[in-house]
């Protein structure tokens, strides 16, 4: 009986590998995907505990590059943040790591496919989802879930089998990826309690401030201070830069899959940047229309991102939809960091439709005369004039 | 022949007031609406100006409260931030200020009304359009657009005329109201270029963080700390102590209704707090699909405003829908005040459908069981597996 | 252990009546709520057949008016219909049936409500919803769904149990309601087959075509050919008359809420004419941007509502949208009758906005000069000419 | 002076060749662009006329293949119908001949384009928007909007110059292309009157029902009853078919780009067959939030068209969006001709997604229990269910 275990080292999937191996007598094949939070000694020393808690096997798949290809980089293009807000961090890896699991599972012949997700949040949704979705054939086993089982239970079983790690619960729970880094702790579990400055993993480190130009290629971060690399590095570089500032913390207040109200704190500085810089490019280079549409479309692929519809097929032809949309949205993008916070200083582009030979705004039309503009308004005022004539005191 | 003319005080609009009544025999009545940007020394100024260039009256407006009650209240429920950014300070304004300026010349049954709009900007079309649409009959006059006069012509011929006030131009142009203060400068005619800090009207006065309590009724703000007072009122205090933190500080990129792109520098540290604290408020209080359709409704409504079609039916029919969106928007929310920028704690409501009686997001499952969430994720799988297994191959 | 029973006189909630009160010890209370399907016969057959079977009290519900008012009015000011398609006629009953059914409990104080859906379909969706919201602490009791009974199994228990009713299936299971009728067979199971003739209810009996003026008073129908009379004895009325010309069939096919597609037949006479002319009557009346956004707010308006969330506060917020852009809907369409079909030939409106007094299409320009048309014209053309100039062979 | 002059053979452009010619001393080169609507007779005696009135070279455009790659296809793919009526057969047709002309202009090097519209109209506008943008270096001549001829005026001055072809004005005038006839004449004027069934250009010839089979292959028409051949030609096709029947007559009402209303009837029946097909394909080989949004695109899609807005970059943007949605929109759609009408009987497609191996809509669930049900529903009752709880009696 192969199964494949969703394992990231903590103490639930812990608890999976040894009780489904032990008392199920499954065959357990843990895996886990990194997409951004792992360095190579947490892998190690997740394989290493995967295989003392009985695993057979344990794969580390790294993803980073396709959680980019197949997620954030769309997240970018579609200016994407929930709720204004958040930019779909955790929503977004789950989804890579679920179609990488699965994959896995379907590749070494499991029937079976076990994660270590509650019955109370929008992990268990996005997994099973994407399982079901993708291989309806496999049965997927939840013990945390079905059980639902206490801390306390769980480390009496694991000491009891011989496994005696320090399981004391962090006071913030963490959840690091490319796309940023999610903050749980009991302030989140209020409505009205910011989490403390030391919730956060990164801390100011940094109070001179600093300028970075991003470099965007047809929507893509192609270079960061005329340093050409990856899109993958350069998150990962300005990332590295950007957190030194304590820049890109927030509290995330959406609505779950499963109905709740839930909250979240969250820090992901590259994320802002690039997206809010990404979008000033946007606000230069494309036509109201474009904006108008893309507001809309981006949105939308937030929501059924969040909500683990990813496999709809029409994620992908919103996908289709926002790279057509790119194809003028290369340029740099000056901004400034400062502790806590950034500022976008403006732009240079080939595409850039603020383009003093046809006038500049509120000063002088070059490209027409006043008689040009008072038919145009003239006009525009036809609907208004006949509905007012119409419906005159009516209304 | 009796003409309105919309008077500010600066050198176009005086030379407007001068030109009208000596060279065409206008009987002119000049009028400036206050919608937030004047203090009653400025107001005094202005009226003695108007008169000593030949104005026959001078009528102050003072529509600040009107201003609330038909725009900025409609801004705050659709948490409008124009391309995300920019609260629309000046356009919104303009739109109040024509409406004011049109029945004027209705009261006074003033055939002509003038203004100082260039031919390259959005005002003109703004007001123009409602002066049609409501007084259709009424001929609009502009000097400056029909004659493209420079500066210098202007104040040639007003010192020519006897007027001699010292009209050095200001680096900034700078345009102060309830709900923002618009600044143009040399930087602002580029893409690139930020503006320096000394162009924005506030400084940083105050370094010592401080934390504010809006309270909300109805998604109209009606206490500060406790303290209750009308919304308008509340907006002037919160602008007052939030601008001493130089707070609300940006550059906003856009698509202007003529068609070419325009960039202007703002400060609105009141707009921003009040809209991003009532739109958290909103995240706690309202169901997914009603901020669903508020997003695209405030925009579509921002977008409307912006382009001088406030008078199209359909704006009153956005209010309604706003209007019936708020009545449980009611609560606290914490904020804190920091150098350039400010940060939402959290809230406090009767109404947030945040409510731990029903489990805790992520955490514990207190209303359904482990069976239930697997069904329910079983039937939304449903669909994504039967377009899989007909499609499986051929997409 | 008082049961309220939604009762409908057919096999399974015959079997449910039985079943539960013998069986299950249930007192059970049947219930129908009519929603214009029912004549005062079939209601009383109704009630012998419930008593018969063992229930304690039978109530009929008359809720044709606020079937009419919570719901049938904002179809008509949305001009909704389902992919283009469906007036929506059986989703929107069952949200009022549901309604009307767990006030009743509540009323009477039982603790128990039972329904007789399958486990395939929209219904029961639609019923538990709105039970679980409304009256969380009740209990739902559904054995159809949950003994996945054969009607063959059905059958004979009741004769065992001395109830020997003819219960020989019909070709076609027919639903009929004041906003429709829909029509399963054994063609609507697959994807390919027509319904025949036959199989709907109405035949045709009229061929000489007829003429009919719809009279509408902001969005409601308040005369038919000048007779003034409730807009739901004129929906009675209208569709006495126009299916006998076998007006307004047609076959839906529908995403349901779990997950699969769905295929029904309708004939919806009255509904379909009403939508129709309603639109018509709104092409004339309202503005561009008012209809459009009522084509968006309408569609998901129908989505929400045939999806069962009727109860979602958004839906009270399309409400007063709704509402409130039928300020001006008001005038006369003139339609014709014909056999299978009907024409729309006109309105007549003092709301009209095609208003020649503006100049007519085409024709010739009353209001603006050639020149402002051309002005008009030259700055629409901006942005294009603006994107055309930067872009030129890069794109 | 080289000038393109857009010729159709009528009195106006004819009025336009011989005064542009004679009067203006232009060099005319007339040039027609057939988008459907020529016989090969009807452009030889178009050319002969250029000839006669004075124009240097007469070129005929075939841009029918060009008018579907370019426009009818993504109407299709969009199933577009402008206020859920119109086809917009004649908006779209002016779109592509603005291009080539403005391209023919380009290529013999004119730097005039005359055409013959009237400033009362949206030609003019598609028109001239397309040629400014193009070719925003080339000047644009409208004799017809800058003098508002009457057409007296214009017989007399034709007959001065010896030119004396019959000019009565037809009772109806008529525009004829691949995508639809668009009819006009005095009742389109009114709002109450219907055009009579004479005014239309094909009439009622054959009153026997018959069945056709449309064949689309990703969302194209590639087949007619089994038959292949290149779209263009199945619309030709299916077009002489179903005039026959007198199908896809109606009026359309719609919002001007000028603000005024406008009234057209219109013939259309391969166009509207086609579409109501396509969209039938689509219900049953798209996912829900395929066709959600492809709503929302598809209507947006043409408001721009009708508009004038073809070149605006958002376009392409869409057209990249509709045609990744058609990748799975391939099948057979049977449909029954008759009298004034059609109806869609079913359709046979790999892609179909009603799916009997996951259970039937009403009948029997195969894919999931009674429990996984209730789960799924009480799950989806949860946010209702805390908002009530919430504000229960607030509300």
């Amino acid at each position: 009986m192969k199964l494949v275990l969703a394992y990231s080292g903590g103490l639930d999937t812990s608890y999976c590998a040894k009780y489904l191996s032990k008392e199920k007598g499954f065959e357990v094949h843990a895996v886990s995907v990194n997409t951004g939070g792992f360095t190579p000694e947490e892998i190690k020393n997740i394989e290493k505990k995967a295989l003392e808690l009985g695993a057979t096997s344990y794969t580390s798949i790294d993803a980073v590059q396709t959680f980019y290809e197949k997620v954030v980089k769309y997240l970018i293009f579609g200016n994407v943040l929930k709720n204004n807000t958040y930019p779909l961090s955790v929503s977004a890896e789950r989804i890579v790591q679920a179609i990488e699991i699965v994959n896995h599972a379907k590749n070494i012949g499991a029937k079976y496919i076990a994660h270590g997700s509650t019955g109370a949040g929008n992990d268990q949704v996005r997994f099973d989802m994407i399982f079901q979705i993708i291989a309806p054939e496999i049965e997927i086993i939840t013990p945390i879930r079905d059980n639902k089982l206490a801390r306390e239970v769980e480390i009496k079983y694991l000491q009891e089998n011989g496994v005696d790690y320090p399981w004391e619960k962090a006071k913030y729970s963490i959840n690091k990826g490319l796309w940023g880094t999610s903050v749980g702790g009991e302030e989140t579990l209020t409505s009205e309690k910011a989490l403390p400055d030391s919730a956060y993993p990164s801390q100011l480190e940094e109070k001179t401030p600093t300028d970075v130009k991003l470099t965007f290629e047809k929507g893509e971060l192609v270079a960061l201070d005329g340093t050409t690399d990856t899109p993958v590095n350069n998150i990962e570089k300005l990332e590295a830069m950007a957190s030194k500032y304590a820049i890109g913390r927030d509290i995330h207040v959406g609505d779950t899959i499963i109905g709740i109200k839930g909250r979240v704190g969250f820090e992901a500085a590259a994320a802002l940047i690039i997206i809010k810089a990404h979008h000033l490019l946007e606000k230069h280079t494309l036509t109201k229309w474009q904006q108008f549409q893309k507001e809309q479309q981006g949105n939308f692929y937030g929501m059924l991102l969040h909500e683990g519809h990813y496999l709809d097929a029409v994620m992908r032809n919103i996908e289709a939809f926002l790279t057509d949309t790119q194809k003028t949205v290369s340029g740099d993008v000056f901004v400034s960091l400062y502790p806590f916070q950034f500022r976008l200083n403006g732009i240079s582009s080939p595409h850039d439709l603020m383009n003093a030979s046809f006038g500049s705004y509120g000063e002088m039309n070059k490209g027409w005369t006043a008689e040009e503009a008072k038919g145009f308004i003239k006009i525009q005022s036809n609907a208004g004039k006949i509905y007012n004539h119409v419906n005159q005191g009516n209304d």
